[in-house]
């Protein structure tokens, strides 16, 4: 029965290197498919198009919902991207859609490097300005254990952020839609504003899907201390990027790091007229190109995670 | 017997704002000393050698072996140091001298924040070449868990940066005069050269005393992996400026983060001709000026260890 054998289709190809399959990934995704699978890489959506109607399962950065017409045998649509805006949520009966859910362990250590990085020193300009400045930095450099951190996105991602500032003796509350969190205690709502003012860090691993456009605001700004340094590692629409400026250059914030922006060059579909590009220009704010989740291990763990969640 | 009281004197005024004491370093020992102790500080040399005689315990950061006999009630000299440095490590019958121990706790954080920060491309030179070199990075941020760490020097400070790492996911042995170690557990000799041939961190821990000028010698590196990157918290005699130069220029080795170097402009004691200022220019080496245990609790934890010690 041919007919019934499973038939994985890799097309990823994004220009990043650590998105892009290659012999590699077919070779795993092989050794953990049933017996007498096929699987065949493509690039391009020509490629991609002429071998989707013989597809059970499809692996892809960007898929259109017209495309499942073209799909009768596809049972499995799966992204890598943990973030909606390019796969639909939605297919016809039958088709599960999968979005990756791997992201945390790796954005983890992203967020861990800014936190201790900035605490320790390593992003003042002082270095820049001067051979050995010592003393400048004797009364900057901080410790982190024992700091707070608040996390406003508290799904997979925001989690596994959490447990790895726990594990720097950091203390972590999360915020979702539905409460205020310390690992899996629910806090009262009422402590939320509270923890924001005694917040040394908080973290933004926030979905663009509904509700999150600007949801650092002035206002958000505002119940934070002095002190405290702002992390973005969601999707750029959270953050009023104009508030984020404005706080930054005046020291009312500390500083910043924004792995996302309201504006990134390779994605005009998240284009904003809030986007401040002076934001780079800053001191205090650390920008990074969208880049808190790029590993080696990238598409590796995207391939074991299908097998783990049953989608293999 | 007022004579029999203690009589605390504190001398460390040093530039780096950490590293000097004030009221609260004078009010923490104070709640800490037996009742009815005094707590003196003073600033300078001078009034240093005045308040001399009347001091049951000192707390500087240098003292020279002829002043012992101007402290005839002296029982303990105390320095936040953990080098040896600037004050004699053996003094009269009756005198205990201790140096600092509790600089490990801070100095691993930095070690993490470099380590976290390298591998997550934070130190990037493409950031500064470009806007937005998302392509860049992409094919060069790494994982730290899952990675090996070699520690040379594996006392109290080695070892808690072995801690820190291990908490990171990091495979961590160490190295000391008497054998090569996993946490505790001893590891044949033998070992060292495949260890170090797996090594992507070699973490340089050791103190300026005896045998240590050299010891990242041409030979060392030779036995690391191209893709190892070098740390240097302990001093800077402990590493061959020229050969890392060589390798660092070369690509022998992926980096470096040098905390300390072979001269450094405050300590002119540490002058050596080896001193290549070059390292400093180098796109892949990170130059800290000495500044891995900088903290804002530093004199706290100094005054808390002698307390813990019994010297307090």
């Amino acid at each position: 029965m041919a007919g019934t054998l499973n038939f994985y289709l890799i097309w990823l190809d994004w220009p990043e290197r650590c998105f892009r399959a290659g012999a590699a990934e077919v070779a795993l995704l092989k050794s953990l498919a049933p017996k007498g699978s096929r699987v065949v890489r493509v690039t391009g959506e020509r490629a991609f198009l002429r071998e989707l109607p013989k597809a059970t399962h499809a692996i892809v950065w960007s898929f259109k919902s017209e495309w499942f017409a073209r799909a009768p045998r596809l049972k499995v649509l799966a992204t890598p991207a943990a973030g909606q805006e390019l796969v639909p949520t939605t297919g016809p009966d039958g088709v599960t859609i999968h979005f990756g859910g791997f992201h945390g362990t790796i954005m983890a250590e992203s967020v861990a490097a800014f936190v201790l990085a900035w605490a320790r020193g390593f992003f003042r300009p002082e270095l820049r300005e001067k051979a050995w400045p010592r003393t400048e930095l004797s009364g900057v450099c901080t410790e982190v254990a024992g700091t707070c951190a608040v996390i406003a996105g508290y799904g997979k991602v925001g989690r596994a952020i959490g447990a790895k500032l726990e594990a720097l003796g950091v203390s972590v509350a999360g915020i979702t839609r539905h409460g205020v969190f310390a690992g899996d205690r629910r806090l009262a709502r009422s402590r939320l504003d509270k923890l924001m003012a005694a917040a040394d860090w908080f973290v933004l691993a926030l979905p663009s899907t509904t509700g999150t456009d600007g949801f650092l605001s002035a206002r958000m700004i505002s119940k934070l201390p002095r002190r405290c340094v702002v992390v973005n590692v969601g999707r750029g629409n959270a953050v009023d990027e104009k508030a984020l400026f404005a706080a930054l250059k005046s020291h009312r914030l500390a500083g910043a790091y924004l792995d996302v922006r309201c504006h990134e060059p390779s994605a005009a579909a998240l284009e904003s007229p809030g986007y401040v590009p002076e934001l780079a220009d800053l001191p205090n704010c650390i920008v990074m190109p969208h880049g808190a989740a790029f590993s080696p291990r990238y598409l590796e763990r995207c391939i074991r995670e299908l097998k783990e969640d049953g989608l293999v």
